[in-house]
């Protein structure tokens, strides 16, 4: 973390320990040893641990939606588009590190932390299920189906594809499970 | 626990504990206080805590696929059998014991531990990928899909499901993606 200001530091510091120890084994100890901070410093910048989680958890939470945002205005039709989304490189086995924050049962119970979590899985639903309706309109996707429900499964297939690759062990278990949804998606304008 | 046999207590309070604390936060002492057992009692039923870890996880397992196979066997065609074992009621705000393992880093380094989980999401593909071949003979899916990559994306609903359901805090999120993925699945033989 070499060149980064202080406050900076502390982000991904927490981001890194929220990942790899969850928030309850999150020390503001550990934050500012990992930051190379003071506590004074840590106090300077954020009023507490809460503080810099939500910074933390927010940065999270626009990473992932800007990779998606990328995805969504490149080239190609509206279900290409979604598409490119679903194949996007990702590190499958190291997992989201939005959803997997789902999981931090300290995390969900605070509301000023699941807020960001929250927000970000609405955006990115209302995001496919917009690009699916304008696929329905272009042809490429069959009358009878629900944008809003179908955004959800394939929002679900890449949260669930993670899962399956760490449990396989092998990046493999993510790419098959979208090629799978894919086919699917894609077929509907077919038969 | 009233009524079990200490061994039984001692896997229970081990598979809640592994679901509250992860493995790194579950001692044998919180162990042995929450199933009333002595440290001796536990030693004499199991070697240690990966021993019981080991137990408990393959417990979890074994409920997990007792649960699927229920809905696979049930009254209907495969393709009305693959929708029961997906709409099966699930406590989807809580999430999947085995699935949430995969998220558990101490779990899936350890490969005692991993091997259950890893198996039972390969039964489980498994199992779908007999289902939707029988469907698509019986002609309720396309010739042209790949049975094995459409059941890795019914796997990656559920366990996604389950992330979309604690992200939104509504078990609703859960049952959206699901219908999503069948409304997909069936509308293959229709178009």
């Amino acid at each position: 973390m070499y060149g980064m200001d202080t406050r900076e530091r502390l982000i991904q510091s927490t981001r890194e320990l929220l990942w790899e120890r969850g928030y309850v084994g999150t020390s503001p100890k550990a934050i500012q040893e990992r930051a190379g901070a003071g506590q004074g410093s840590m106090y300077h910048h954020f009023r507490g641990k809460p503080d810099l989680a939500r910074a933390a958890i927010e940065r999270s939470a626009t990473e992932l939606r800007d990779r998606a945002q990328a995805a969504f205005t490149g080239p190609g039709t509206a279900l290409e588009q979604v598409a490119a989304y679903l194949r996007r490189e990702r590190d499958a086995l190291k997992g989201c590190p939005v959803g997997r924050l789902t999981q931090d049962p300290d995390v969900m119970k605070d509301p000023e932390l699941r807020e960001p979590i929250e927000r970000t899985f609405a955006w990115l639903t209302d995001r496919l299920t917009a690009l699916l309706t304008r696929a329905r309109d272009d042809g490429d996707l069959a009358a009878g189906l629900d944008p809003e429900a179908t955004a959800a499964a394939l929002v679900a297939v890449v949260q669930g594809g993670y899962v399956l690759a760490r449990a396989t062990g092998s990046a493999a278990g993510y790419a098959q499970a979208v090629e799978g949804a894919l086919a699917l998606l894609t077929r509907q304008g077919e038969d």
